[in-house]
């Protein structure tokens, strides 16, 4: 039936689910949550007409600047560097920030062939040096990718005068930021280094 | 975020997604695959615009009826009973049953409060009764409901003088139909019961 092995396919392109699962979830949502198939039909379709990229920190936004850039009462001499989407939100949570953010596009990694220019270092650059931040927090991952990241981001910010930070190792090493619980993660952002 | 909290609550719907994972799927096809989000809502509004539910068999069909119950080929002495869609598809993959299906709408469940009618056993001793079919296979799983299944169906075919078999015990027991390999489905089949 090609309308079913379409969607089994289609289920496929989600992080995590294989042919079995896809399979499972396709028979499951037509034979017993067609209303929920609906729904997740929608909400992707309306995700992607309305979330795009702040073109100011580059983290998902409903507008062409997000609403953190937005808010005038935060601390425009803090710049936190994150890898994801989803780092920018978990550091958000936990509700012990109070500056700016800037997401990367992942981490740096020589098996990947990705540098410095393919996770957006120049833009950082540029945003880093508006004459108003003066520390960039390198929140990105404790992972070996994650440090060679903050290392080369950290050398070219210093270079431009900065005072560079990372998270305290209150961080489980090896950990990926998004998993941490909120209560380490603020601990972590008061002894950064 | 509106659009992004509905789209993870939508994710949830998928079986098999708790939140976190609902999370990293969403954030995942926002930033790394939009084509394959987009795919996704395409794949699920032409499945449910396209599939729906056989007259006859009550499997997933794009028309009123679906192939397998269109093709005249097939003996239409007999008809096998299965739990669900996947059951009959599965089946049919084995290559080695040339009759009709239906579908029931699962198994019957005391602890579910869920009885023979809930399952459709009356429209299965209707389309029993066409004065073509012979033998019912009962081909439900080998679950303690499965065999419970089969045993109040049976009971009720065998009244109205069909015959009513069981595939073979070669089926693993406290094992799901759609989880069995195809060679052993099979042999199960040419030792029906
Ligand atoms: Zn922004
Ligand atoms: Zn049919």
């Amino acid at each position: 039936m090609a309308a079913l092995d379409q969607l089994i396919d289609a289920l496929r392109k989600l992080p995590g689910v294989g042919p079995k699962s896809a399979q499972r979830m396709a028979y499951h949502l037509l034979q017993h949550d067609r209303l929920g198939a609906q729904q997740l039909a929608a909400g992707l379709t309306e995700a992607l007409a309305r979330i795009q990229t702040c073109t100011r920190c580059h983290s998902f936004a409903e507008a062409p600047v997000c609403a953190v850039c937005s808010d005038g009462t935060r601390d425009p001499a803090l710049l936190a560097v994150v890898e994801t989407p989803a780092d920018q939100a978990v550091l958000e949570r936990s509700g012990s920030y109070r500056g700016y953010y800037f997401v990367l596009g992942g981490r740096v990694s020589p098996i990947e062939g990705r540098g410095p220019k393919d996770i957006g270092a120049e833009a950082l650059l540029h945003r880093a040096t508006d004459g108003l931040v003066r520390e960039v927090i390198l929140a990105t991952s404790f992972t070996a990718e994650g440090e060679a990241t903050a290392y080369l981001l950290g050398e070219a910010l210093k270079a431009q005068g900065l005072k560079v930070s990372r998270l305290a190792r209150g961080v489980p090493v090896g950990s990926e930021l998004e998993f941490v619980d909120l209560g380490t993660l603020a601990h972590a952002l008061a002894d950064r280094r």
